[in-house]
């Protein structure tokens, strides 16, 4: 009689922004213990996280790729994307709890922090009940804007919203009326409509913009001279905080 | 005739939320290799960035500990915490500048992110004009309190709303009420204000305890077992976001 051999770990591994060297040293060291190494990537792409690992990988190291469902946003019912995304995830979890229930360890490579709008949360979610699991915190996205852009985001007590570029404009504007520091994240498309927004608010001078921040293609630019028709997904907005003069 | 060496260079170093590995492969390269570090710390007490980061030192580096002034909020009028802070803001500027120009790097290490209310801020609104500035972000402790709790915190479009609990109990309840997710950082005595309103609201249940994340002394707990008399300053609630059944 064979035994199940003890079940592998689980990890979700924050790798940053975009720059290599803005791993930390955990997740390095757990990245090149492990066994399978995980990453969600587009048909026909890389993957951000993976990009940011890929020189830091081993020969012997079993890659993992999960790879997003081609579809739109708009599908006859009963289907639609929601669905299939919840499908891909399913399938996601089952392939790594195949490498799990073997007695191997996967770290799946997450872009910024797993736990910040990752697509890792998906895998915890349906995971980290059934198997040991760490979560290695990684540089989010938000600071990372804000260092390169020189920015500092938040003093004191003011008060932090961040939101989704993808939000209907009525909200948008909403939820920035009147916010002390914001970080508006998924642009790509949405773009025109935050600008329209943030115009509204008498909030254009104080916006700073930065696209692909720490990768080696990065860039801010002052708000008002973004041409909406050039703005990447990985973008973002932010209204910094009011300067303490204390 | 001498020459003026060309100036220093500044760097804020993020240094992550407590464990000396959540450090970044950058943060630890400028770290070492800059001769003076500083940081800022409470008067006899080595500053918890400082001891992030003390093991990666190296005997021939310059520390320098800018301690802050002993006081309370609370000082009869014309003085106030509000001057005594900015003076010594102020001093520390000058400080770092005659390093800087001297022709000296100086590495400011700061816990979590510098740009994230973070005290370096203030050295940077002061300095980073005059002289060359890079800042390094880091693991903010915002997503490293999520990953030690196994919280998930955003999930795809919701908004985050981060707070202070040192905003009046009133603030609080209005900044909360229907947010989808959110930090409340800076507890301490606060706490107690923060569970009224955490209670009041009926969110009692869904909220994250947690203090120190990632430092040696961590601890995770309901909310609402946590005895308020305890809570140390090192401490934030998270409110997840309701999680994405897709
Ligand atoms: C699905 S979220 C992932 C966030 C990530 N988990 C994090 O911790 O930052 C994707 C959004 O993050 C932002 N983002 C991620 N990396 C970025 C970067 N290097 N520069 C600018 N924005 C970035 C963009 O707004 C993008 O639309
Ligand atoms: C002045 S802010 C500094 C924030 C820091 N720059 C960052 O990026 O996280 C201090 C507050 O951050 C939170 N904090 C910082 N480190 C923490 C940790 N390791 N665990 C829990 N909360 C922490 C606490 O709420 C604390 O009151």
């Amino acid at each position: 009689m064979m035994l199940a051999p003890a079940p592998g770990r689980l990890f979700g591994l924050g790798v940053g922004p975009g720059d290599p060297e803005l791993v930390t040293l955990k997740a390095l060291r757990l990245l090149q213990s492990a066994p399978v190494v995980a990453y969600l990537a587009a048909k026909g792409k890389k993957g951000n996280a993976f990009s940011i690992v890929e020189s830091y990988l081993k020969p012997d190291q079993t890659l993992l790729p999960l790879i997003y469902p081609v579809t739109t946003e708009k599908l006859p019912p009963p289907f639609n994307y929601e669905t299939a995304l919840r499908d891909f995830y399913d399938d996601c979890a089952v392939e790594v709890a195949g490498h799990l229930k073997a007695g191997r360890d996967v770290a799946v490579v997450c872009e910024g922090d797993p736990m910040f709008y990752g697509s890792f949360m998906y895998l915890h979610d349906r995971l980290a009940e059934d198997f040991p699991t760490e979560v290695v915190p990684g540089v989010c996205s938000i600071v990372a804007c804000a260092s390169v852009a020189g920015a500092p985001l938040v003093y004191r007590n003011q008060s932090l919203t961040v939101l989704s570029g993808v939000l209907p404009e009525e909200e948008l504007l909403e939820r920035l009326r009147g916010c002390e520091a914001a970080a508006i994240m998924k642009l790509g498309t949405n773009f025109a409509k935050v600008k329209r927004v943030i115009d509204a608010l008498g909030q254009t001078d104080r916006a700073v913009y930065v696209e692909r921040a720490t990768m080696a293609n990065q860039r801010t630019a002052p708000f008002a001279e973004v041409d909406p028709a050039t703005v990447p997904y990985f973008a973002m907005v932010l209204l910094p905080g009011t300067r303490w003069e204390g």
